[in-house]
């Protein structure tokens, strides 16, 4: 499944926006992620992830393929949910890959139109939000639903790096 | 953890020869086995397996590590529960694994002292035994368990291969 994303340092009083704009708040997370690399196919050069990601609800293995486009953060994305992520580690190292990175993140989850708004607070890294949307017949017309509610919210810079990308530059922004 | 498991031929009359041992059956499973290999990692040179399993209870994703003695099957091998095995798949082939192989069998199952006894129809290669022991503190005393019910049965030559690996050498044994 594509999943359209796009990103962006939040600025001040985001989450009053997005309720502004007719956005309603519908969940908070709290997200520890393992980010794995290869040996054999480094995943920072094929703009791959592979990711085991421990939240509330369980624990999910997940995919990424490489970006899209130049513009937005849109990437296939196929994710399973497994009983025991410690065991999935395990796996994963024994079969060669190895823990890269761990980013965890408070997230605030708010529905607007078909798009799903996260404000997140990661740390190290201070605040963003993510726009996404996922599952739809046309990426590029959800890609362009996507951009225009960050125009909505005043915002015009997106950012194209993951949150493992932003901690590995040491740039914290903060 | 470490898995001990002698695996056998089964002789006619073999499930009676359980019972009268003292054995009890416990279930029956279908199992619908994935296996994959890797284009980094030829997991047969390496003696490794990675494998899907879809069963009654749900699917599971299973690394098995390289076999640690001369006599038996005993390996270390890891699980994990998953929710969605088309998901899975998916996820292996992306990171590059590719199915190499399936195999099928309808597995019936007992329990005799600490050991369970799966007596397996494995289709294209007929029937098996298999008796597994898992958990203990010492594998090596498993293993003279594992083999001395083995020797109870009437069974003196087993099997290392696996059933992938019988079904890749073709010897049917009908």
């Amino acid at each position: 499944m594509i999943e359209v994303e796009v990103k962006a340092r939040a600025p001040p009083g985001i989450e009053e926006k997005i309720i502004n704009l007719g956005g309603a708040k519908i969940g908070e997370e709290t997200h520890h992620d393992l980010y794995f690399n290869s040996p054999y196919h480094d995943f920072a050069k094929s703009d791959e992830a592979l990711r085991i990601r421990i939240k509330e609800d369980g624990a999910y293995l997940t995919y990424k393929g490489p970006k899209l486009d130049p513009d937005t953060k849109s990437r296939r994305e196929v994710r399973v949910k497994i009983a025991d992520p410690l065991a999935m580690e395990t796996i994963l190292e024994s079969l060669g890959f190895s823990l890269a990175a761990v980013v965890k993140k408070r997230r605030t989850k708010y529905s607007l139109e078909e798009a799903v708004l996260c404000v997140d607070d990661v740390e190290g890294l201070g605040a963003f939000l993510e726009v996404e949307l996922s599952g739809g017949a046309d990426w590029q017309v959800q890609k362009r639903t996507a951009l225009d509610i960050m125009a909505g919210l005043g915002i015009s810079e997106s950012i194209r790096e993951s949150y493992l990308e932003l901690l590995a530059e040491g740039r914290d922004g903060r």
